[in-house]
């Protein structure tokens, strides 16, 4: 890769950009751009993402920005895929992290978490403006389906559902449209106190209604 | 007002926009404009909604509408004004309508139907703009309070609900936010065959747990 790492005049090594080997250099950039589109939309939303306020954010000059990403679509979209590998490591909370005692209501706790968080407004911003942008709307739902079987998979390894009896499979995909709901709700107002309540009498029907 | 019906010389009376009276016309016209509004909002979002695009779409002048709305956010605020009466409307079936058979399932039926329609794609629009936009958050927020009351209160009429007993008060909403949850998910893909499996098992749900 050639980079130089000739020691300065007093014996240091100078650390500077050019010691990191390009590859990487270009991987770090593209990871702030990321970043920085995600935080550009849970701030100023999908109207006020631009590649201009995304390049300053990022630190990154726009020459640069705009070799990796020619246009706002081009950023955006591979922001859906960085945030969607985002959002599936938020769901790495296993089984065992869960309490014996009200074990339901600490998965509906978690597992509401995912949807009331920077990530899913972000997420909910692209998820709008891909119902009426065609471009968006084929990465959206692409990525949209591979989140939903996680999330899916997950609220069943957390309960240790069996989802082949009785109405166990709707009773999960129930939970987590309830859990988008709720999701769309708090990025309105802050409405933890209804949330909390609508969980815990939503963990009480579960204990009763999955069939184990 | 001063509208001439001065018969033509065939004997019949001219039918132009001045026979309507001013103030009628003027209340037509902001009709007009709130319906492009609502249109404009469903097919191009909020991003492609602009007062210039709703002003050809309603076919009123640039200058009266100008006039009546100077700024988008205007225009907008009345919109959501108008939007939540539109939905409020859509509330109008009483329980008389329902049958007595699979009573609940066709009550979530109307339910869900609420948030699976293009009035309900507009408010989403709204709803996810007025996130990051201050002006429309106030007023955003103060009509889906109005609209979330009207909502519980309507399936609490379908479904002859008591709320004072049990969690019956938490499983009205959140059958809401169950429901918001699925117009969410259905702005995006057809998925309405996922979307009646939910509903079966959910009204099933609710029949053996709403306390009578």
């Amino acid at each position: 890769m050639g980079v130089s790492t000739t020691p300065e005049p007093d014996g240091s090594v100078p650390v500077t950009a050019a010691r990191v080997p390009q590859g990487e250099r270009t991987r770090l950039m593209r990871l702030r751009l990321m970043e920085a589109t995600v935080e550009s939309l849970v701030e100023v939303g999908w109207t006020g993402t631009t590649t201009t306020v995304v390049s300053q954010r990022a630190g990154v000059s726009r020459g640069a920005q705009l070799h990796h990403f020619p246009s706002k679509q081009d950023l955006v979209v591979a922001a859906v895929d960085y945030l969607t590998e985002r959002r599936r490591l938020e769901l790495g909370v296993t089984a065992a992290d869960l309490p014996e005692q009200g074990r339901t209501r600490a998965a509906l706790e978690l597992i509401a978490a995912q949807y009331v968080s920077p990530v899913f407004f972000a997420a909910l911003e692209l998820w709008v403006a891909a119902r009426t942008d065609e471009a968006l709307h084929e990465a959206v739902v692409r990525l949209e389906r591979r989140f939903g079987r996680d999330a899916h998979a997950n609220m069943i390894a957390l309960l240790d559902i069996d989802e082949r009896r009785g109405r166990n499979r709707q009773l999960v995909q129930a939970t987590l449209d309830l859990a988008r709901g709720l999701g769309l709700a708090a990025s309105l107002t802050d409405d933890s106190a209804r949330r909390a309540s609508i969980l815990d009498a939503w963990a009480e029907t579960l204990d009763r209604e999955l069939e184990t």
